[in-house]
């Protein structure tokens, strides 16, 4: 490939045709989260930093599942117990971890950029997962692939995103992703948390102000998670947040009959979702995190650079 | 097997015969604890969900080493860093750990029941760490083992259980296990946590007032932990505690000579147990530590549903 | 040979050839740092338990690190969950992990002499990972490796050490082993960290009023860690630390041309380091990183004692 990928740091320099091939590349990936032995050798003997500065449970647990189920070891680090509270610099702590000689450092951070400050002083690749307002890669790349398996291509959608968008990491990758493939967008949500400077994000942005709007004939939804901290700035009454943009079924009932709808998670049931929408047919939110784990174990795979992939022969139960 | 086990939630359910095979079967996994190599290849490519949601550190170091021991992976999530914290409901945090395909989950949470809640919409195997005031059932697994192997029996034994019975989990379990082998209960301690409810428990159970009554002739005595802080609800003076119902070696001469004496840890030496008695010869603390991690292993081994045991194939180190 | 190492619990009941002798056996795990697969299945099938009673990053990252590239699993237990919260002592929270048959314990507490105290009481390896301001013989270890590896010996050699040394288990451990191999040293710092009794440490220590007098002539420094909150006891002004103790390139001239400067991390950039000598030619701190998981690998090795080491023979990889 001439453009061969060292970090993951964001969608956004990505190009349709890397993005489409990392999807093509999970396939096998997924097929192995069926298996009842899910272990390969591929990439014994390496190692992997898990370098989480910000807490989080599923992102970090399913890159160490990826990781373990490469085979690979993991070197984990998270924030509250590390040298960061002893006043130590990011690129300190990165070096020193580094200095141990991981293979690969997968990096979550609360401030834009960090990621791909710390790729700049590392030979290993980095791969961002999830840096403040800013990206949120393997997320957009997971719900790709679940968008893909479900619509059978990711071409000219229409993509609702609804909720706090402002401050969505995830919204601004998804955007990234789906407009590279032509995607149409309606954004919803309180008007502080769609500003105006979203639609230039990409082509086919639209802002409107009514959830039945966004949702009409819409092939995919993807809400948002109220931060319920943020309610307070400025105040608006959660309920009505619930009235004006939960995802219900009633509403969804604008969206194509086949509509598909996706969450990150984790998800504040009755706010932003009716729980028959989170458990009801159009829901993927269950494949999204099955997804995760695959698309995390191919771009792993795809840095690190293991031996061509012939998964019958790396079998660990072979 | 007419009766396959699918989950372990709690002693209450299961026949005589099926904790009877139960320890029998966990016999090759104390033989593993001598080995001086104690890997197993039987469950490589499995991965075990160490889902605990309440703070724990023997209990959760037991069941990794188990899963371990077994070649198995662990994917570990811990209360303090999990998304609970950010509103998401238990089902939503166990569903999204499942939709990672583990094998099985293991699970300890402050509510009574919530191990059985979850086990109604999973498809793999729970395994209960201990849910509230209501059963602990691998302790209770693992102090039958450890009282048969100094016994030679459970049938027909006698038991003094000293101290929070009420809100004790394992004081429970135990009862509900040993009184299906006819064992006899005298119950002792302060009466706000012996209240008389518990004599429903089995048949054969008795409260008594004094320390030396519950000790006479009998042949196991569980001593439990005082968790100080309940202590003031309502007031009872410590060194009233220590003086009406500790474990010295002068009261333990009331049982039978060769009485063993239990305790599930931490001990507050010098509180419920005197330190001559905790490291003294009718002491099985540590040995119930050790097998522990034995009765683990089968359960996970059993649950799981490796291929047949072969330990002498699959040791890894052959 | 006729003192075979039982535990790691300081330097200073080392001889000289021991000492030698695990720096000399340390050289083919720094090799395995550089190779593309560093897991080795030496101790394939052995447990080590991980009992961190302080909050560490480092330490306990580069223990799990060259446990796992020996092939062992880890148990690891950390303070701030551990049962010692709950009011066990020490011995029982060892005891109990003791009973769970890891093959060793990798412990760091804050008491001085905590790993002496609880090496009398288990029949497996000790390994002290720093205790209280007594010893942290694995840094020492890894500073003395780099050293030598730079120097091509310690014999002889000259040693600055800059900051609060009355604290630092790293410079008492430093002092223990260096001083073995006749090296004179000159201590530095505001006079309540460099009280008269460091004197009596070993031979050839000598306390000096200023930095640059410390420096002179000098082929090795150490720079501590300013821990800021001691500065208040009593008060010393940041900036005058800074001003009389900073290791800038200026002072650094006053040195041997090849001299080398050590920092056990975390490091206060600008505060008890300039920047530019941190990244600078001289500085060897991220080789100490490296060096670290090569010095545990073979502890490790050698204390535990895993078949005779064939590297090629045992690689994971083959």
């Amino acid at each position: 490939m001439p453009h061969r990928l060292r970090h993951l740091l964001g969608i956004e320099p990505l190009s349709a045709a890397q993005i489409a091939d990392l999807l093509e590349q999970a396939k096998p990936f997924q097929e192995i989260q069926r298996h009842p032995l899910k272990k390969l050798a591929t990439l014994r003997g390496k190692s992997v930093a898990l370098a989480f500065f910000e807490p989080s449970t599923r992102t970090r647990i399913s890159f160490a599942t990826a990781a373990t189920r490469l085979g690979a070891d993991t070197m984990q680090l998270q924030a509250e117990a590390s040298s960061l509270q002893k006043g130590e610099s990011l690129l300190d702590t990165v070096w020193t971890l580094d200095a141990m000689k991981p293979d690969c450092i997968v990096m979550r951070h609360r401030s834009s950029g960090a990621p791909h400050f710390v790729a700049q002083h590392l030979e290993i690749p980095v791969i961002n997962a999830g840096d403040g307002m800013h990206e949120h890669p393997t997320q957009a790349l997971l719900d790709a692939l679940t968008i893909r398996d479900r619509k059978g291509t990711l071409e000219g959608l229409r993509v609702a995103i609804i909720g706090d968008i402002l401050h969505s990491r995830v919204a601004r990758s998804n955007i990234h992703l789906l407009a590279k493939f032509g995607c149409r967008f309606t954004l919803v949500g309180p008007a502080m948390w769609v500003p105006r400077e979203l639609e230039d994000l990409a082509p086919h942005v639209r802002r409107v102000a009514r959830i039945e709007e966004a949702l009409e004939g819409t092939d995919v939804v993807l809400v948002l998670r109220v931060q319920l901290e943020r309610l307070h700035e400025p105040a608006l009454p959660l309920d009505e947040y619930i009235h004006l943009y939960q995802l219900t079924p009633e509403r969804l009932h604008r969206a194509k009959p086949d509509v598909i709808v996706l969450h990150p998670g984790p998800m504040n049931r009755g706010v932003e979702i009716d729980p028959v929408v989170a458990d009801g047919p159009h829901s993927c939110i269950l494949e999204q995190v099955t997804n995760g784990v695959a698309v995390r174990m191919n771009l792993l795979y795809v840095l690190i650079g293991g031996p061509p992939l012939g998964m019958e022969e790396t079998h660990a139960a072979d």
